[in-house]
This record gives structure tokens, sequence and C-alpha cells, in this order.
């Protein structure tokens, strides 16, 4: 009877039927043709990786989803451009697509130099979804960096924003005097700043909205080949030495944009706003996390008080991430800039120890501060303050200095703090001091075309951070010190961090930082170099005897400088310029 | 002056000291010994997985975390029990530990005949941590299924519940008789219900916390060489052929146990309300997911509305797994079983599409139910119904209709609706039906010992789920029937889940099964087997016609059979249990 009607079946109508009948019927050549009859051999021999069952990690694959998941809500807002998920697959496979084109192979490095704007969130899927390595330059550097570092990563092409083509120009031109090849020019010019945008026609071949138009959005982009492949290069800052590029794996950088998602508390569709520039760490690996809760990424040109406190409120932001300076601005905004958080917000903070009364005032003022700490080497983020309700019941500033902790490890890394010579791990009396070090998925592939600084990092199992950290009774990590900042004076060993804390806490001080000044009879003093706020004033000696009042006497400042501190582009003091500055000043004693 | 004091500094101080001053000075041999000069080599090589970067992914991990993050959280209360995460991890190493010393080896089987008390949450993690692969078995089974998978599983050991043991007494005698090997038998007594602690003496020589008394804290556990090794066995529950082993491993269990934790919106510190039973899946994979958040797992050995409610209100439940007939359950309890919910508790429902009257009434209830969707095969939830926020706005009823459907692939997985002989997808018009697929790191390794039916599953290069659906515009998922329960009635398709859809919808009705009845005129014809709500009645014309006037006519059950519905230990319906039942009545025509 059936066979009757199954003639007039439409094609899915009849398939179902088949399938119904004669399950199972429509088997393919097995990929098990070796010993398809061996189906009663004991273990698990035959059960083995296949491309159903195995899939190589790739943060790609959150863009793919939410473009399913997600695909009519805002991926991007940028000043009044906005994006959904579905636009930003298709402008990244564009993109993807047109890199191919212009000859990008698999494993070419794709450099960039641009703030926080959509072309530079697109280019953390478009490059790898060629096939290539992204390389995304500290936007801070100067020509001759930009040189050195487009020169070790023989980058095959560069992206640049039209604010630093002066910048990149200038590395071009440095370059050609060494007679080294030319990395082909992409200009990011603005669209919603289209005054400014210059004849790209003078300076490059090629700009980012005409290169996507090359693209297709059928592209069948490249996936990685195994999960341990590069997927970019971060050259490190350089606070102490000279930048290294390090290496995340599209498996890493899977693992750990989860992590930060889960641990940052970010659940379906978070708006995050973006302070924390893209090319540090890939944003602490968030550029690809946000794509993994269908978020919306709320992106700023310029970091300002202003721009933070409008954003905040015009796109009802939801997480944040910022560096202590960040934080800083924020609390010490004034009152014009400022506009009310619309709910709370959860902010994570990171890159040095955020001093107690910043996070306090921060949470004042109704955000919520994560503190999370890690190194460019660890993808960012590797350990987070993970907190316990029964803090909430503490005094303020106990609360806070719990709160300043750098905590325990992430998801998907191990962390300790472990004598540097015998690797054995300290005690946990909050006292004892050893380098930190971690192992784990979420620590670096190695530096880029440097075994030698590979080895030194990833040698005995763990990498060395080079960070100085005590182990508390409740497990909870503190660090003190970088080991390269470390004051010892008269044999003892000074934490910076903690002379700083209190240099904070003074009402007049903005900011501070400590370093050792070379003595002849102390081996080294502590010296701080303080900014302070604007029309505040406080002289050498009330803060000197500030900080006594505060510290073991040894602990106070012996010097103290009044200046601006130097910068990261990520917010970092460099220390190394204030170590030769205290080196210049020659011994007090 | 440096070197004076040097002798008397304790040794982390000497360590720092000379930390600082000679970095880099503690190398020790590095990893890149071949050719340690070769750093200037272009590409990425000599940059490899080494024990600093690269660890197989294992869920044992997570419980590692929590014991240093949420070390004195609460991590499972089960009556007046209560462990903290600190005392899990300790006693699943001791567990471990035992294990191996009673003779488990890596990759020995390990089986439980268990409900979800404390013994069957650390059998989860202490199992695997002995190296040895978990197989839990459905307490629903009988003895002599329980003896056909013991001696499949080849099990060296089986850890019973008290309330089992008959069943697994009676396996055991039927192993004998077969002149098998029996495993041991460890007893998980009650401390909770001690009145019923059975005399182990007369029929195990182990009891559950004796072995752990033999165990060590500080055991090195054993972990897993390779992340794609097997951490455990789940025999399908079976509701439409003989059980398979569904083979898990470390890397799909990690992965998916943190999907699911993010998909559910699982953020620090959950409290998690057991009533999805762990030998399901491993409790969709949330058995280990809990611990990656640190949360709380409360444990119910039977799972009633009154128990729900409850532990709800007692232990301030935030989230919860339950299948459809579960909710039905809460839906549907008396007045006096029920109290009112501290707060919004999030449900996520799977195992088979829940009627949208029943999330309708849920959600008045004050639970947020989200619908999941997936297979043992896809360890446990695959896909998620990923709400849409303006379909807040939508009338109740189509509301509910946009949360039955399955949605979208899961985080770590890709699903898709194909032509099951071409494998071509299925256009997005929510009318062609295809069977779903999935492939990625959370399809199975296989099914053990059955090469045959792996190959069968996996072949083509996807996971073949023999449930049919079809695409709808939005990307979204909507399963139509398993295709070996759809009903094809004069060459039509028909639905049996939109028909019970609408049984369900009748307010006398408590549960509904469609099956086809054969028919010599049409092939089949739908019969449902109805359950009414207690002190209702209903007619088979009544609902005949009550099915015609919401479905097209020849959609309408033909046959009413007034029924308990036979179901599997996970909630079920046992479907080829009723279509035997049709099958004996004969053709209607």
């Amino acid at each position: 009877m059936n066979f009757m009607f199954r003639k007039f079946l439409p094609s899915s109508r009849a398939i179902i039927y088949e399938l119904k009948r004669n399950q199972p019927n429509f088997l393919q050549k097995s990929h098990f043709s070796k010993n398809p009859e061996s189906n009663h051999v004991k273990s698990m021999e035959g059960l083995v990786k296949c491309s159903a069952n195995y899939v190589p990690l790739s943060p790609i694959s959150f863009l793919e989803r939410s473009a399913i998941a997600y695909g009519n809500r805002v991926s991007l807002i940028y000043g009044s451009l906005k994006f959904t998920w579905r636009q930003t697959l298709d402008r990244c496979l564009k993109l993807a697509s047109s890199l191919t084109q212009i000859g990008i192979s698999r494993g070419d490095v794709v450099a960039t130099l641009s703030p926080n704007v959509p072309a530079m969130y697109e280019l953390h899927f478009g490059v790898p979804m060629a096939g290539a390595i992204l390389c995304t330059l500290n936007t801070r550097h100067d020509s001759a960096m930009v040189s050195i570092l487009l020169k070790h990563s023989e980058a095959k092409i560069i992206f640049v924003d039209y604010q630093f083509l002066d910048v990149a120009l200038g590395a071009f031109d440095l370059l050609s005097k060494a007679n080294c090849t030319l990395p082909r020019l992409v200009l990011i010019s603005d669209s919603e700043n289209s005054s400014k945008t210059i004849n790209i026609s003078t300076t490059s071949d090629l700009d980012y909205e005409k290169l996507l138009e090359l693209g297709d959005t059928e592209f069948d982009f490249r996936r990685p080949n195994d999960e341990f492949d590069p997927i970019s290069i971060n050259y490190t800052s350089g606070t102490t030495s000279s930048p290294k590029g390090v290496v995340f794996s599209h498996r890493g950088s899977y693992l750990n944009s989860l992590a930060t998602v889960m641990l940052h508390g970010m659940g379906a569709m978070p708006v995050y706003l973006w302070t924390v520039p893209m090319f540090h760490c890939n944003g602490w690996c968030l550029t690809w996390g946000v794509a993994a809760q269908g978020g919306t990424n709320v992106c700023l040109r310029n970091v300002t008080p202003k721009g933070i406190y409008d954003s905040i409120a015009l796109h009802k932001v939801t997480h944040m991430g910022a560096a202590p300076t960040v934080l800083n601005m924020i609390v010490n905004a004034p009152g014009n800039d400022r506009s009310a958080l619309p709910s709370k917000v959860n902010i994570m903070t990171g890159g040095s120890a955020p001093p107690a009364g910043i996070i306090f005032k921060m949470e004042e003022l109704g955000f919520n501060v994560s503190h999370l700490y890690g190194l460019t080497e660890t993808y960012g983020p590797a350990t987070i303050c993970a907190w316990q309700p029964e803090w909430d019941s503490l005094p303020p500033d106990e609360r806070a200095r719990k709160k300043s902790r750098q905590g325990v490890q992430h998801i998907g890394v191990e962390v300790d703090i472990k004598n540097p010579v015998t690797l054995e791990s300290v005690p946990d009396d909050g006292k004892t001091m050893g380098e930190v070090m971690f192992r784990g998925n979420t620590v670096m592939n190695g530096y880029f075309k440097d075994l030698k600084a590979t080895g030194e990092a990833l040698s005995g199992g763990w990498f060395r951070s080079g960070d100085l950290a005590v182990k508390h009774s409740d497990g909870f990590i503190e660090v003190k010190d970088r080991s390269k900042d470390i004051v010892i004076s008269g044999g003892e060993n000074i934490s910076t961090i903690e002379v700083e804390s209190v240099l904070f806490s003074h009402p007049s001080i903005f900011e501070a930082a400590v370093v050792g000044r070379p003595d002849n009879h102390w081996g080294e003093t502590p010296c701080a170099f303080v900014k302070l706020k604007d029309g505040c004033s406080a002289n050498a000696e009330e803060i000197i005897q500030f900080c006594k009042d505060r510290l073991p006497r040894y602990m106070a400042p012996k010097t103290i400088v009044f200046t601006d501190l130097p910068k990261t582009s990520t917010g970092k003091t460099q220390k190394y310029i204030l170590r030769e500055k205290a080196k210049s000043m020659g011994s007090l004693s």
C-alpha cells in the first residue's frame, strides 16, 4: 500500500520513509573499514578520533555559533555604527576571503596598529579565518619600535588606523632604509570620523572597507589543522626587557575565552565596554569571549572618564575590564563627566594590583570589581580573587584588602608559588615569598623565533612569571612584586606594591610608584615617584611621615620625587625608566 | 654590604635575592636542548607542546580547583549530611587511592547501581582519578539487564546502593549460573537512612565508607595519558533497541561540562538540585559541571514533588534539571506538597520535547525554563533554545511554542538537519524534515566493543541521531519525532510529538503517547495511549474530537487507550512497548 503513495511523495518524505523502514540503510563507507567485524574486542580499540567526534578547538567557532543563536542581536556598537552577529560573521568571512585573494597563506603574519574600532574586532576573526596569525601592535609604540616588530614578525600586511598612519609610515621609512621588505598597508579609515578620513591614494593602495568588498560571504574559511596552531602573536609591552612575541594557540584561546567569560560571570548576551586595548592579550581573550555569549561589544576610540560613564548609561553596559589606572580615572572623574550607573557594572581589573582604596571607591560608585591577574604569557587572566560571600560582612578596608589579592587559579591553568631554585611549593604562611609559576593549556606556545627565551620561561615544566608572591592559608596568592622591582634595603625585602598601596591611600596623591635608589650603606633605599591630585599639595617630609605611620620604618620611602609617571599603553608604570632616574640621583647616604 | 646580610637571611629571602641579582640564573635543563641556538628560525618551529603549556583536558581539574577556590563552601547536601569542596576532594582522593589498593588498574571499568546519593557523586571523580572508567547503570534495570551489562562492560567492581542490592545479587546469581566472573561488590549503605542499613557481612566484603578509610588523601592520582581517553560508559536507556555503551572521553566531558554550565547561566556557586539521575549521561555532565563553578549539589534519594519544593525552599536552589515528566509532576503537585519559590529557579529540561502547555505552567509557578536537547551520544545537552528578549512580549502560547523548539547548537558541537542519504542540509523552511546530525568534540568516542554500531553512527563525518527535525528560518531546529516513532498514514508523515502536544493541552489528560497502529488501508493510523488526571474523566470520542478541532484531520488519533504509560528511568515513555500493544490490536479498518 505504502509503495503506491511513495511515488507521489516529495523527496524528503520518501527519505524519511526509507529511514524508518530500513534503518540502518544509508551507511556510507565506514571509517572503521580496516576491521569492521571485530566488534567484540575488549578495550577501546577502534574508538578513535574522527571528523564526527573531534574538531580542533578554535574560538572562531564562537562567531559561527552566535551568527545562528544571536544572528539579529547587536554584536558591536561604535558611535552610531551598529552590526548584528550575522553581519559580523559575513564581514569576517569577506575579510578572510579578501586576504586569501591578495595572497595571504596559512601561517602568514598579519599585523595591526589600531585602537578599539570595529575593524580591529573583525580582524580577530577574519585573520585566523584566512589561516593567518594576528599580530596586534601596541599603538603607543613609536616608528622605531613598530619597524623592529614588523621586521621580527615578518608581517605580510599591516592594518593601520588613520590615527596611527604617521607612525606606520615612519616605520616603513626605517624599513626601506634598512633594505627590508615592506608589508602591504591597509588603511582603516573611520566612518564615524569621516571628516578625518585621509586620502588613501597617497598612502596606501588598500582601504579596509574596499578590501572587504572584494570578499565573499560564501568563503569556505581555513580552519586550523591542529588546535595547537598559532592564532596570534602578542608582543609583550616591555616594562622590563626587550619585546618578545608571545604565541597564542587556537586551543589556548578557546579555553581561556571560555574561562574568562565564566569566571567573570558573563551570562548570555552581556554588554561589554571595551576600555582594555584589544591589542593587549587580544583584549584578555574577550575579543573572542564576547562572541561566545552573543554579547554586544561597545567600542571606544579614546578611553576617557566621560566616554566610559556615557557608554555605560547609553548602552546599559553589564561588564567591562580595566587596568587599575583606568579605575583611578573613573573614581577621580570630575562631576560633570559622571552619569549614574543604570545598574551594577561588573568590572574586571588586572595588569597590576589595584590599591585597596581604589577598589573601595569603585564599589561605592556601583561597580562590582573582580580582581584578575595574569601575564601575556598566560593569555591574560590566569587567576581570580574568587569572592567568598562571608567577606561581604567585613569592614570596607578589610574587604578591599581581601579583593586586592590575586586569588586562585583560573579554570584551565594551575598556579603555584615556588622556590625558583628547587621548584618546591612555598608554605601557605602568607609570608614566604616565591615565584609565581603556571602550567596548563592557557600557557603560551612560546616566544616567536626565540627558542632560548622560550626554554628559559618554560623549563622545568612550569612557566616562570618573574613575579614574587606569597600564599595565604586559604590558598589565595598575593603578588608582592615583580622580581626585578623588589627593593632590597639592608637585606630586607621591600615590596614596592605595599609601599605604593599606602601612598595611594594618601588623600593628596593621585598615583605613585616606588623603585630602589642605589645606596652606599643600605644597598638600596625606597624612592617614591608621586603625582598629586589636581589642586592638592603635600611635601616630601609629610608623605614620608605618612608612610612611617603605616609601615615598618625601613619600608618608608627615603626619597620623594613629584612627577608624572611614564606608562605603557596598558596603564602599567614603566618602572625601568624610574629606576634609571633613581640611579642617576646617586646614593643618599 | 649585602653579602654580610645575606648570611643571616632565611632561605626564601636569599632565594629572592638571587633571583633578582642574577636573572635568569636558575634554569634547569632546557626542554629545547636539541637545538638551543636556533633562535632565529622562521616559523613556529620549536614552539612545541610541553608539560608547561599542554595538559590533557579532564573534568577532574574542576574538583582540584574548587577545593582551593571554594574549599570551605558546601559541595554537597544530602538530608542532614553536608560536605565542603575540600572534604569532597579528600574523599575522592581516598576513594581513588583505595580503588588502586584493591587492584583497579588504568582502563578498568567500575560500575554503579545507585540513586543520587553522595557516594554516587564522589564516584564521578574518584573512579577516573584511579584511572578507571565509570559505568553508571540505570537503577530501573532488572537483574537480567544488570547481568548483561556487567558482562558486557567487564566491570571489575560494582558499587551498589542498599536499595538496589537485591537487583545486584540477582544479577550475580545469573552471572554465576553462566560461569561468568563476578565483579567485586561494594555496598553503599546510607548514613541518612541508617535504620535501613543492612548487615553487609552477609552480602558484601566491602562497605563504601570502610573502603574510603583505606585511602590516602595524599594519593598522587592517575591523570589521563591522553584527553581522548575514556572517562565513562553510559549504556543507552533503550527506548528502541538493545543497550549500547556510549563512551565519553575526558576531553568531551570537560568541554560539555563547561558548555552546559555556561549555557544554563550558572555563575559562581550555584545551588543545583539533582532530579536528573546522575546515571543518565553523568547527570547531563553536571556532576562535573557543578564542581567547575564551586556550586552546591543538593541530592535527593527519591524525586517527589514535595521533595523538590521543600529542597528549593530550604536550600535556596538556583538551578535544576528535569525531564518533562518531572515538570509535569511539579505543575500537577497537590497543594499540600507545594512551597513558594524563594526566588527564580532556572530549570533545564530535555530528554523529550516539553509540551508548550507545561512550559507555560512552570513559568507561572516562578521557574525559568530552558529547553535543551541532545542524546547520550552527545554527552547529553547539545542544543539549547537560546532565548531572544523580543520573545518576552509574545502571547504566552506563542512564547511557549518558541520555547518548545530544540534551538541552536551548544558551544563545542555543530548541529545540522540533513538529508540522510545525500547529507545535504535541508532548507530552513520549517517544513522539510531531515535527520538531526551532530559533529564536534562533544560527540561520543563510539559504542563500547561495538565497532559496527559505531561505524553506522559516525560514518560520513556526522553522528546520526535518528531524530527527525525541521529547520526554521531563524536557524532554530525543531524535532518532529524519532525516525522510528513517526507514524506514516496514507503516505502522510504524522509527528507523534505534535499530536501529543495537543493531547497534553486537554484539561483532563495527565500524559499521553502516540504510536502507529497497523492498518490495512492506511498503512498506519495514530493510536493514543492516555492517562487521565486524578479525578478527571473523558471519553475517547471527546478526545478525538478535541484533536480534530486542533489538527489536520488525518493527524487526529483514531484509537484512544486509557492506561498508565511505561517509562524508562529517565522519564521517557517506552514507545516500543506501546507499539507492541498497538500491533496486537490489529487493523482498525
